[in-house]
Order: structure tokens, then C-alpha cells, then sequence
């Protein structure tokens, strides 16, 4: 990839997707084979006007062998000065720019439990953290960036460098970075997904109905006050921001008590590295009453154990089939890319800002309000080129949203 | 570097330079560069029974971005969430492998007073850690592997390439690490260091008078019940371990009122990345009294001033011209590779370690007794071929110790 366009990409991460400041702290995790993109990043916040630009490295390889060889009571707690870590940023109204490159295989093969008693022991330990990220009270941030076993994932019959070479190009694509004025394109992008968050706000829905030709056949009830939202969100100060780029999808917060019917996967998904293939739910008053995978069931099973709320929903999103990302006709095995490719479900905690004033109530008021609580939001792709979605009022009338899997409001 | 070779370094660094125990918490600090080999560490350290081996990585590049861009304010503060991450590994009595691969330049055309301000913030905060590490109560090890710009440093006719190769290949010899059995190796070259040892702990010296072909007249008394130390050092519970690797030196606590006379180094020294050479002191009564550089003399002002201890002396290490790395002739730029290379001194903090029951004593009590205290520590090389190198005793009786730069004892 040539460096201008890197740059651009490395500018509109920082300028659109982190929106940095001046004065401000930014903090960047990056993968460490991708050092050198990182300190284009980290130049790019300090013309920006940061105070100061933290870089975190990351190493898939030895995290790996970390979780294979470490003894097992290494697993079961999260170390106070990583909290306290996060806690300082956090303090600092730290701007987060996460840099994603990971092998989609990296846990492959490491023991289930391990990864869960982890998983928990963390999520347990930076929740205050995550809900800073999860209200959007700070400003994040995630791009991909291709990894050689990524790229090679994704195209498995081409040589390395042209894999590579294949996921970078369409990465600047997704991301819109390749024109002449990558800020002004995604100022009309974003004018896009405001215009239907508009309408859908205002139509005030009570359920949506999906159906597909996969045989999705399933109702959603919606929280009362629920807001539909995508594309850029606001910080506490009001500071506009993109938490994903690229970003395509709109969603919004989903009753957890009344999701009834059955929901089939139109895309694969990867959990802890490990792959589930053809799977599907059966709801019942918003629980997962029945599933079932070809592949990977028992990874499913780990995820719906987790905790009470790992079986319910947190976010239903609409993603029309037109998408760009959707176009490549590409499984990018990285769901920030796959989730902009399709509509989908997330199944956990739900987004306290997809409801009026959530963003000020505890779990326990969220939970009362329909909302979800649960130490995980995993995302799964229902949408299709024949989906269809009806929108249904209080008053039992009817509204056609999508049709053949676009937007047709 | 073949990767056998790199393996049995990999080796000698975990079974024989932090010798790392069943059950063991493992802290490697690697630069990214060196990837591939910190993870070869890792492993080796998990063959050793470690039950955790995490590393920490770092970044020149980065860092020195971080130092030229970041706002004056960032500089003068260092992070308690670092602090508690030390303390909670020392709680865990983790081994601290570092691999050293840093650019000699780095730091270059940094401001010295935002370093210096750095350094006193970092190093005063983690001045409990520094003790942990410098009385030996735990096990560390640093080691060296060529980055492309040392190597380029050190061989500036070669392409990069061949640098890095020729650098390898002295790293190797150095560290003893090219034979069949380089356990077996490193063992006898522990049994030389200490019958040198055995014999000036025996001689029981109360002062050494240097002289070289270079114009240094210098005399350094030793504090009483001094410990001659060298080669492999153990730490608190008794087990054995080699600080840095190679190791050619043994050393002593000088009493820091009692250093007369002109020393005149005979090695450049390296500050910062700022190169300070052709440079002297004059001592008296202790402190220097005069100094001078033909390059970086204020360089050499930044370290007398930061603090009192930084112009008095806190080791004195004896190593013959003959050694291994003196015979390749090579200015490594690299104070693991050069200390070894000749004879020298420290400005400094004294190691607590180098009396008889310096570990119990506070930063008081050891200046009392006529050890140094200071944030910093930092050697400079006088040896040279023809240096002479006398012991005396309390009855005023002399004994030539080293005469042309060699042992005769």
C-alpha cells in the first residue's frame, strides 16, 4: 500500500474517527507488525495538537503462547494496575485508537475455559472502562489494518504479498480513504445514515419484522424511547466521533424479554478463534429457548453460558445489502468488516445510549427499562439479499423498511 | 544469525542469566524489532517451568516521538499505575529479563532538560524497584541483540546486512554462546572471576592506585569491609544468577570521600545518545573537581548536576585488556559490550550489595559508611594496555595488582 494513501487513512482515523483535540491524551493500540502505520497514527494526533500519544503494542504470537503455557491460576484474575492503568487515561479524557490486525485463527485451539475464566476475570475488572467506551462518554476509535495470516485467511489461494496487497485495497475502499477528500465523503456518508435514523426515530416503532429466504422468521420488540443511531456519536462534551470505521450499520436497543421466532445466520462467526458455521436460534419472550450450529456448537454453547444475559439481546442493526462492504461479496473474518456487510443481532449488553437517558441509568435500571446486561456483546449477520423488514406500530399498522435487503423508506 | 545459535542464547539468558525456577514469574522487556527472539525467550523460560512469562515491549521509534512532540507538562510526572506494576511483579519475586536493542543515537538532539527531567521523575518513582534490582534481591539479566541501526553504528562501512551479521556474530562470541556446551563454558569462566575475587576479598586492600600511558594518576580508597563481586551474584533466597551477560568485571564499593587525583578516559562515553569523548576528571577528596570533554562537555555538566551523588564514584571494576571483547578491538557504543571491554568507574549510585551488609542498610547509613547515593548510575572506561593497577593496605604495604593491563596476581 503506497504511503499517501496510508496517510490518508491514518488522518481520517485520527481527524474523523477519533476526532483528537488539542490538549488532548491519545492513547493507540497497536499490533507490533504494524509499528509502522502506529507511528503515522501517532504523528498524525500530535498534528492534531495531542498533549501526548501513548502507543500500546500488541503481539498476537506471544499472547498466544501465553494463554497455551501459563499455569491455570494466572487465568482467574486481571491485575489491579491495568485497571488502574485505564483509570488514569480514563481520568485524562483519554481519546482510544485501537489499531486491529489480528490473526482471525489466534485462539484457535486454546482451551474454551481458559478463554472464558479470562475473558470474565477481565471484563469483571475494566467494566467501569467499558462502560466509558460503551456510553461513548470518551471517544473511541477501531480500524483493521491487514496482517499476512489475515489477508492469507481471507484470499487462502493467492501468495502472501498479494493477499495482503488484495485486503489493503479494499480496506482503503470500505474505509472511503482512496478519494481526493476522504473527510468531505464521509461528511455525505454520515448525511446518509442520519437521514434514515431520522425517519426511523420518528416512526417510533414498537417490533420489527424480519423474514428471509434462509428462514429467518422472527419479531423484535423495541424499548420504549429507544434510539436508532450510526455513523458519528457524541462524546459527554458533545464532540462528534466514528467508533468504527468503516461503519454502515444503524441499530438499535432491542426489548430483551420479547424477541420471539426463529433467526438463521447468514454469515459465519468467529468466537475466541474458533469458527461456527450455519447456525441458528430459536427465541421465545426474548431467550434463546433452542440453537444449533453444523460447526461449533459447543463454542455456542460457551457463549450463551457466560452469564443470563449472554442468551438474550443487546442491539438488532440495520445494514442495507448494497453496502460496499456488502458488494465485495467478501467474508472478511473480522466483524468490523462483516458486521458493515450485513444486518445483524448482537447477543449481551446492550448500548445505554440506544435509549432516552440511558446513559445515566445503572444495569439494573437499564434491565427494568427492556435493556440488557451481560459481561459480553457478541455480533452475528442475519441480513440477506431477500430480507425483508416490516416495521410495526403500537397501533398494529404496518410499514415496509427493507425490501430485498435495502432500505426502501 | 542461524537459529540454533539463537536458541542456545535464547538458553544461556533463561537457565543461566536469570535462571529461572519452577513456578517462576517471568518479565521480559523486548524491542519490537526483536520479535522473533523475545519470543524464543518465552518459550525457553516456559521449558524452564515458568508459570507466566509476559512481555513488555518497546519502541525507539515511538519513544522518541513521544519525547520530541509530547507537551513539557507530560515530563515531569511518572505514572503510579507503572509504579504498582513493578511492585506487584516484585511481590510475585518475578525474574526481569531485558533484551537490549537500542539505537546508540536515539535520544539525540533531545532536549537534555526534558531527559533530565524525565529521568528524575521515573527514577525517583520507581526508586524501590531500582533498589529491589541493584541489592540483587531479585533476579535480572540483560542481554544484547543487534538492531540495524547499531549495527551500522559500529560497522559504518558495511551494508546493513553484513553489519547486523558481523554484529551477531561478536554478540555471540561474547556471550559465549558458539561452543557445544555453553552452560559448561559460562561455569568455567564463573570459576576465573571468582579466584580473582577470593584473592583481593583476601588482600583486604584499603585503597588502588591507577596509572596509565594516558595521563590518568588516580587513587581510590575502598570502604571498609568492601566485597570484591563479579561474575554470577545470588539473590535473596541464595539462588545464583548473572546480571548481564557477558560479563568480564569484577567490581567494588570506592569510599566516595576518598578518590584524589586526574582520571582520563580512555573510551568514549555515551549520555542520552549524545557522544561525550576525550573527556577527564579530577577528583579531590572524593568529588570532581574539574572535567573536561574535547566533545559533550555538556553532556557531561547534565549528569554532575543532577544530583549530589551523580560527582562522586559508586563502583570500581577491574577487567584485564586481555578479555574477550577488549581483544575485538570494536567500540560497541553499548555499555554491556564496552564495560566489559576495559577497566572503569561509575558515577553514582554505589551497589549496596559491594559491603558487608549493604542490603540492610538505608541510603543513610550507607553514605555513612562511605557508599553513594544517587538517582544515577553511570560507567565510563579508563583501562587501557598499558594500565598499572596497585593495592594497598592499611600498614602502607603496596601489591601490584595489574601491571599492562593484566592480572598478575
Amino acid at each position: 500500500m503506497n504511503n499517501e494513501l496510508l496517510k490518508n487513512y491514518a488522518k481520517l482515523f485520527v481527524q474523523v474517527g477519533g476526532n483528537v483535540q488539542r490538549g488532548q491524551t491519545v492513547v493507540i493500540s497497536c499490533p507490533i507488525a504494524c509499528a509502522h502505520f502506529g507511528r503515522m497514527v501517532q504523528d498524525e494526533a500530535y498534528d492534531a495538537g495531542a498533549s501526548e500519544v501513548l502507543i500500546d503494542w500488541v503481539d498476537d504470537l506471544s499472547y498466544r503462547i501465553w494463554f497455551l503455557r501459563s499455569s491455570d491460576t494466572v487465568f482467574s484474575t486481571y491485575p489491579q494496575w491495568k485497571v488502574d492503568k485505564l483509570k488514569d487515561q480514563d481520568k485524562k479524557d483519554a481519546v482510544y485508537l485501537q489499531i486491529d490486525s489480528s490473526d482471525p485463527e489466534l485462539l484457535k485451539d486454546i482451551n474454551l475455559e481458559r478463554i472464558k475464566k479470562y475473558r470474565k476475570a477481565s471484563r469483571g475488572a475494566t467494566k467501569e472502562h467499558s462502560r466509558n467506551l460503551m456510553t461513548n462518554a470518551q471517544r473511541w476509535s477501531i480500524i483493521a489494518i491487514p496482517s499476512t495470516s489475515w489477508a492469507k485467511k481471507v484470499f487462502p489461494h493467492l501468495a502472501e504479498e498479494e493477499a495482503v496487497e488484495n485486503l489493503w485495497n479494499l480496506i482503503i475502499k470500505a474505509a472511503r480513504a482512496d478519494s481526493d477528500d476522504p473527510v468531505a465523503d464521509w461528511i455525505k456518508h454520515r448525511n446518509i445514515l442520519a437521514k434514515r435514523i431520522e425517519y426511523l426515530n420518528n416512526a417510533d416503532f414498537s417490533k420489527l419484522r424480519f423474514s428471509t429466504g434462509l428462514g429467518t422468521d422472527f419479531t423484535v420488540g423495541l424499548v420504549q424511547n429507544h434510539i436508532w443511531v450510526g455513523g458519528n456519536v457524541l462524546d459527554k462534551h458533545g464532540t462528534p466521533f466514528f467508533p468504527n470505521m468503516p461503519t454502515e450499520e444503524i441499530f438499535t436497543m432491542p426489548d430483551r424479554n420479547s424477541c420471539d421466532g426463529r433467526v438463521v445466520a447468514s454469515m459465519p462467526m468467529f468466537y475466541s478463534g474458533n469458527l461456527i458455521e450455519d447456525f441458528e436460534f430459536t427465541f421465545k419472550s426474548g431467550s434463546v429457548e433452542k440453537y444449533d450450529a453444523r460447526i461449533g456448537k459447543e463454542s455456542l454453547a460457551s457463549i450463551l453460558e457466560i452469564d443470563e444475559g449472554a442468551s438474550q439481546l443487546g442491539e438488532v442493526a440495520l445494514v442495507p445489502n448494497s453496502s460496499p462492504i456488502g458488494q465485495m461479496k467478501t467474508m472478511f473474518y473480522n466483524l468490523l468488516f462483516d458486521e458493515n456487510a450485513a444486518s445483524h443481532l448482537a447477543l449481551g449488553k446492550s448500548y445505554p445510549f440506544s435509549v432516552t437517558g440511558g446513559e445515566k441509568l445503572n444495569d439494573e435500571e437499564l434491565k427494568a427499562l427492556g435493556g440488557n446486561y451481560s459481561l459480553t456483546h457478541i455480533d452475528f449477520m442475519f441480513g440477506t439479499s431477500d430480507m425483508r423488514v416490516a416495521g410495526l406500530k403500537h397501533d398494529g399498522s404496518e410499514t415496509v423498511i427493507m425490501e430485498n435487503g435495502e432500505f426502501v423508506i
